[in-house]
């Protein structure tokens, strides 16, 4: 409802609307509209109030407020519910923690700040406050555990997507989970995962994405850039997450009718494919020529003796 | 130190060992030798104790306290710490409770009675109480999550094996997760996992047996037995779970080295191979030979129309 009135004042862009109108389009009382324009002064947004004109809405708070992210959201599922944190240890272990008490499918978690967030194979992620987007989504895929990785590849080419559309970058996937552009890393996806042998209890799909930072530790500084670094000028959060949120389930919903369709539009996106790369992994090194992926997510190489290898996981450098 | 003052009356049979004997074999005072006799009088241990003569074991609990898992039990880690419980819910749910804490690897947890045992795709599964053996053990393994059914290969193994020493029984293995002996279940096998996208961060194995279960409900009696049914008298229950324990840990140190040997033993133990077979699954019904199983668990199938075909999962019934 909260979200619904303040799509009612945006609508009037910088006029007035009455109580009166609100109250009638939504079918509640003005006493109620009332107690949700105080709500939302609460939260952040500035309303200004003139007797006989109707309210106004003045500013809307920097930050990716629940109210923020449903207001004109036009997804089924994905984002409905939002569980909003100013500063959090990590996103995806607060979403797993909400998926093992029952949390339906589509419910995100999202926060300004993470004091913990994590990479792949438990590497720190930056993550500074108010400048970028993290977030993590709980699916519950009817899918066998060793497809799980699919999830990543349709991340990712929904992440690619919703930075195109918004901005205008070329941003590309680098197998197996980050987005680029320009030959530095802008996003990070991380896929985690409970289930048995063959049934897939629940995932949790983390996306963080360097949005309006502005600089970055001297350790990544050479490798990690931002949207707004790149395009010269500060991107939309909200907008940006919706689209994104919007992209997912898009891709998601095909991801359980077409497999092949989500690989196709991987394919296009992607910076990996056609080079030759070298894959470092705990327990191995391969160098060759980075071939396809297939239906598991896995990368295909032909080394330099001609053998073909499938390949999990792994940090891939290309050279 | 519990576990080493049951060994050393049990060494001495129905005889007595001198609280002095004990003290010098383990360098304990005699004071603490008491206490310790005092704890396990405590858990059920009848023990005599005589002036000049010492202490005596009479009567063990027949019930698979940690200190009758430990005394005897020659695994390097696997059993080492248990957590028992008389009744508990599912003692999967609260190995991976302990999993999620940071316990370490090859920590068990046993109980005498599940109130919630659950089979695969949580189906409930029968515990009667004092009468099987409900054990789930924590794994950490250098695996991929797509490999993880190879744990449950791994446990199906370990479990036929330890059967088949300890009674003579001729336990086989029907893919993907049970134990049978003359045509009915006697064991379950149930594979939970938590993981990111190509790293596994925990694994709990829990498996079910039925050891002295005298009785089953009418509508699985007929499908079901118990290794006492079978083999017409009581089985000890601390000596299976201490075997199982070790041949749990053998194959398991045989699984990172050469995954090789444990498909072969799997296919030496198996009925499902070479059968006609019907594969259920919520997705879709096969029918088909059963060719062979494949480093990632699944089953290779040829269809009647000479369709090769890969299956991860499913109920399986022989033709």
């Amino acid at each position: 409802m909260k979200e619904d009135i303040l799509l009612a004042m945006l609508t009037k862009a910088d006029d007035y609307i009455s109580g009166e109108d609100i109250s009638q389009r939504l079918g509640v009382t003005r006493a109620a509209v009332w107690k949700y324009i105080e709500d939302l002064r609460r939260s952040g947004y500035v309303i200004e109030a003139l007797p006989r004109r109707g309210y106004r809405l003045v500013a809307r708070p920097d930050k990716l407020l629940p109210t923020e992210i449903r207001a004109g959201l036009t997804t089924d599922r994905f984002g409905h519910v939002v569980h909003y944190f100013p500063q959090i240890g990590s996103t995806n272990d607060q979403a797993r923690q909400l998926a093992r008490q029952g949390a339906a499918e589509g419910t995100i978690v999202v926060a300004e700040e993470q004091t913990a967030g994590r990479g792949r194979r438990g590497r720190a992620w930056v993550s500074q406050p108010g400048s970028g987007i993290f977030v993590s989504l709980i699916l519950r895929p009817n899918l066998i555990p060793a497809q799980a990785p699919l999830l990543t590849l349709t991340a990712a080419v929904a992440g690619a997507e919703a930075i195109r559309q918004l901005t205008g970058l070329p941003a590309v996937i680098k197998w197996p989970n980050d987005l680029y552009v320009d030959g530095r890393k802008v996003a990070g996806i991380l896929t985690e995962m409970s289930s048995e042998m063959d049934t897939i209890f629940y995932v949790v799909v983390g996306i963080g994405i360097n949005v309006n930072t502005s600089s970055f530790p001297t350790e990544v500084s050479a490798s990690a850039t931002s949207l707004a670094l790149e395009q010269g000028r500060s991107v939309c959060r909200r907008q940006l997450l919706q689209l994104l949120l919007e992209k997912l389930e898009y891709w998601y919903q095909i991801l359980s009718a077409d497999q092949d369709q989500i690989l196709e539009r991987w394919r296009q996106l992607t910076i990996t494919l056609g080079k030759r790369v070298s894959v470092y992994s705990p327990n191995f090194t391969v160098h060759g020529l980075a071939l396809d992926i297939d239906h598991e997510g896995a990368l295909l190489l032909e080394t330099e003796t001609g053998e073909k290898v499938k390949i999990f996981s792994g940090d891939v450098s290309l050279r």
